[in-house]
């Protein structure tokens, strides 16, 4: 599993706050933590805070001053993209494009000329995806042009687009069948990664409903999330589910042996 | 979900005690604990205890004079079937036959005459299937034998034989492929169900193993199961499951009033 830590996100206060105050202590405080949590990337994301690509270069910096991981620059302007990419240590993930031509066009040549890798959300110009055929069918659309663009599948990850089990209560299901079918595109076949906390929105009970639908996620192929790396529960329940499906071996002490 | 108790049973120091002791408050404390952990089948197994149909029978009154659910059988001979299938109140499940003709040809008709429900384990001669495929052609075998009996889907409950992942760690992702077909034989569809705690057998996790690999279950069409009814971390993750596979209709509250 691909573990990308979501806590450097100006959406939190303690995050926004440093933005403003150029307080770097606090994103590397955040991204320590992940990493020590064992976080493959650190998610970069700007919020609301700022709209200057300087602020989220030096962002960028502050993590990898602290943490040898690579960055997810969550991010979906080619004006920031065209900063923050070039500044990355290691190749990032752009978190994200959509299916529509006119972005895709516009984010990809810079992310493949960096030979950085791209989340590709399955969702168009209607907006979000109402069945698991409409997901497939956006997700082909940019399996095929980050083709053209001379990436490989392994570069894209496609998300099926989760949305809240509170309101969407049909979704769960065609969200999965979605991403068993994306894993069909190609042999290797591109990753599989979605914002999973997104299923929980609204409800009571979040925290196991993240763990039911995670552990059904990676029966249908997710190898990558955008999470809390600290939720412990979680993370143990994801690499559980690596176990059952035979992606990794066994052994008595597999939780043990991952936190070490 | 159907949930079907498994703690009557001689396994069990206990009830082992308890039957050779006749001692039935044991056994009408372990059916009111799990009736009051929503249990909807309270599993009766004589184990090693006795062989003797007075037994048998002995367990099941003691049950149905303390609860009023129905009973699972967990007895898989004519000889013991006969005697105790006729003095249940309700409907029994029968715990189970094999994909043999001669066990189903032995079986089936006392099953179809009292119009009791039989579990049928997707295994043959050969024993324990080692691919989805072979499960289901052994399910296939069972479920057109139900019918020549003149049995409905609805009474047959196929178990695609749950295997410890210690042992066989690429038997779990066949079990799931293969319990995702059985759905498919007939619509309205025959019952999926599986002992669910064999596939944590020897770990260190196991109850954590069971949580995850049950919601994987639930999401390929899982709808009864034999379990320990009175861990509450895994029923409320089967009902958060069944919740995610819009089985059941969003509350806030649903797993509160569950639990009522």
């Amino acid at each position: 599993m691909i573990f990308i830590g979501e806590r450097v996100n100006a959406g939190f206060k303690d995050i926004k706050q440093a933005i403003i105050n150029k307080d770097g202590d606090v994103i590397k405080e955040w991204a320590r933590k992940q990493a020590d949590a064992r976080a493959d990337y650190i998610d970069v994301n700007l919020g609301t805070a700022s709209n200057k690509p300087e602020d989220l270069c030096w962002m960028i910096e502050m993590v990898q001053e602290e943490v040898d991981l690579p960055i997810s620059i969550d991010n979906n302007r080619s004006v920031m993209l065209k900063e923050a990419i070039p500044i990355c240590k290691k190749p990032p993930l752009v978190n994200s494009t959509t299916a529509v031509e006119e972005k895709m066009d516009e984010l990809l040549p810079i992310i493949s000329e960096h030979n950085a890798s791209v989340i590709g959300l399955a969702m168009d110009e209607s907006g979000s995806p109402k069945d698991a055929d409409k997901r497939v069918e956006n997700a082909g659309k940019i399996f095929a042009k980050i083709l053209d663009y001379g990436m490989s599948p392994e570069q894209l990850f496609l998300d099926p687009i989760v949305m809240p089990l509170k309101f969407m209560q049909e979704q769960a299901k065609e969200i999965l069948a979605g991403a068993a079918q994306f894993r069909l595109f190609s042999d290797p076949p591109c990753h599989i990664v979605c914002g999973l906390s997104n299923i929980s929105n609204g409800t009571i009970h979040k925290k196991l409903i993240n763990r039911v639908f995670v552990a059904m996620l990676v029966a249908n192929g997710l190898d990558a999330v955008i999470l809390d790396v600290m939720d412990v529960e979680l993370v143990n329940t994801i690499i559980t589910a690596e176990l059952v499906m035979n992606k990794s071996i066994y052994a008595d002490s597999y939780i043990e042996a991952f936190r070490k």
